[in-house]
């Protein structure tokens, strides 16, 4: 068996991390697909890095963390809800299980008949992607909410610097 | 001359029914196409059902209150206004009256030289779209507003479920 | 029980209509949905006809022979195989048995799980959208191809000019 | 050298008037590029005018103003960020300074290493597209905020009564 | 009144300069727009250079021809001929008058209504773009079937070490 | 330093298991990534297996070669050739050298300023996608032409059986 946990890792935090050691722990044996979602998404609010930047800060984290037996896919969105659970089955090797505590991740793959845990969130208010983004753009402190190889990844990327100008650019959308 | 009335139709309730009723009992001579629109979205808040489950509620409940002389087809979204009307023009056999309370939609057909009514609406506060979803999700009673065949179909594909998945999925667009 | 039969229909000829009449009479209790492939489609050498076009073709011809049961919806296409099925599951109403001859749509539908039967074909030779479509264009006989009501549309529609435009336009893709 | 000036100049108003005649007289033999951001919009409330629109409006605002040297390109939205410098890189012909006050056009821009200077807004709060918008919208007098040949070719093309009409549209996005 | 004619470009050669002279030189009151069709593609065989290429090579031989009144506009392809006379109207201010030996593009404008005229061709076979690129690609001689402003600006950007690589590449259209 | 090998491994075969050897022999310090091209497609004769298949058979050929170091990234297709390198920088973790005998791929990447090297090619007539596609779907031996581990995946998932499908279907491409 494959598991397959699906996020966008805007960025990869501790909470993240804190799952994927559990689910390595729980079923060692079964090798674990971390699926980018919006891989084509970068330099927006939502989604400020490339899915090359987050594959990168990942796989930091998991050597740091010493975690083996997981591979990262960038999966670029589709907009066809009824059709996505075809898409993931069409980038990703096989995969039988998937942790989800979205509901709409849980809806989909369920109907399509996969068997679908949510694991259990590690500090959800504490490790949230939005709030570290905020915490980023304000100038706040923000590096002991990712693991540390992490941390020094994102500075060596300014990645401050960035979201405080995504801010700024606010609803903005159209230019560019 | 052949009618067209454009709508999502999620789901199709009481109040949609009964301007089709109208339509076709005014014109009775007169096809009518309902053009069900977004016809590529499902399973989003705004648009919870595919376009066929769409086709299969509407034939379900024309059929039930004995309506005929109706056609429905599926119109997927095209992202350009200005090539709106071109592109369902494409799409459906010849019309030349448009039934619409739309404004834009009523501003693109009038610009290409169309016919355009606007028919009377059938109670609308208590029909609409987004207050059904609402009531479905929050677990209310959602069913006399809709008619009885479509009741049931939605029953038969647990619509009340998905609305309360999706109301939880909240924004969250990007994953899925 | 619904049966699906999926082709393009450029234009609908006495070939579809015998395979249309064919399943009907095997089969009277079972409603048919034609779907329409590249629905988006027009204005070229391929797809002549936009999908109203062809709509209103078949809705003309199945009138002329007295058939019933019939609904044709647009498929318009999407670039990724290993999506279509879902895709075509989402625009059309539940259907569970699938007509066709042509090798990849049988590959698509089986490994989705659904019965696949090849109806007989009609004369395949001298019934082929091809060979009517340069016959058009060449301003040879070709009416006797297809059923009756389609050729006079395709006349009001002035099919064989468009055919001869087009044939001359060649592989000119570009511009438009 | 050439500059590049990015907007959606929805509509041209004298505050961009005022920053391209600026950065003409700063640069007198420095060519300078409009680039029509969105130009596959129009028919919404962000973007009411098609690019062809727009194009005319600030051809006409030009010629009255007596500026040269000044060239419209459309610039369809690409939906990568990360791809945008390289989209308008491969549409414009060569250019080397880029004026923006946009921190997301900035940002790109920085980061594909060129040249970014931000032109001084001329009373921003008055000469602002949305603002104009609205007062279109509400019948409220707004002509003398774009330049007199902008004001009467918006008039030609009765601007006012399409904004009237985006804004009952409201939010309704997908129909059209 | 204002004509547009419509092309790719690859590149802008000496029959293409005869024709616009022509027309200039037929209706020099009415100014003419050049649609840059297929703007959106560029190092392909058929499309080798970007629509800025094409831009600047365009006014530099219509700069040393002296000939003005000339606007060039990029036209990304739409995948849809049904609907391509209203998404080139949506990106081009107002014109009235089509030139075009293209029978696609006269069939398409003449349904749309517009007057359309087909431009005497000068040395067809001579001044043909797939004839240019194939010397190019060749190592033989070619700049005197183009301008000498665009010749110069060719060699500029190395346009025959490109033709040679993509004639190379071949039909290898997926990777890229 | 990191290193990037672009293909479509339709299928992987022993001609590509000796260039990654080679390539991972020559700088084993240096990791390398190995891009999917056309992840998107499936079910094609060009594009016969899923990106997820790809990354399946490419997985079990290094592991049985014992070759470490490798990461395989799905690239889906962009059509838009003047920002490929981009969009393949936005997918991918940081590289700097790129592998490749693909002439454009070669020129886009030089363009962009990154080291190209051309590896030497194994046996590039019988080892090569198209060959064993054939091969596959003619009934013909072609097990031996893979490393040993991706033929017992291919015999698993019934290759050759969606190769003689995919070959009847030829040219038609729109139905699907």
């Amino acid at each position: 068996m494959r598991g397959l946990l699906v996020g966008r890792f805007q960025p990869f935090h501790r909470g993240h991390l804190s799952v994927v050691r559990e689910i390595r722990t729980l079923r060692p044996e079964e090798p674990l697909l971390l699926g980018l979602g919006s891989a084509q998404a970068s330099y927006t609010w939502e989604n400020p890095f490339t899915a090359g930047e987050r594959t990168e800060m990942i796989a930091r984290a998991l050597a740091e963390a010493g975690l083996t037996g997981v591979t990262t896919v960038p999966l670029v969105d589709i907009d066809r809800h009824a059709l996505w659970v075809a898409h993931v089955e069409s980038l990703l090797p096989p995969f039988d299980r998937v942790y989800t505590n979205n509901p709409l991740t849980r809806l989909l793959f369920e109907r399509a008949g996969y068997v679908v845990e949510g694991p259990p969130m590690f500090e959800r208010e504490r490790y949230e992607g939005a709030r570290i983004r905020s915490r980023m753009a304000a100038g706040e402190e923000w590096s002991d909410l990712v693991p540390p190889a992490t941390a020094s990844y994102l500075e060596s990327i300014r990645a401050a610097h960035r979201l405080r100008q995504l801010a700024h650019a606010g609803g903005s959308r159209s230019v560019p």
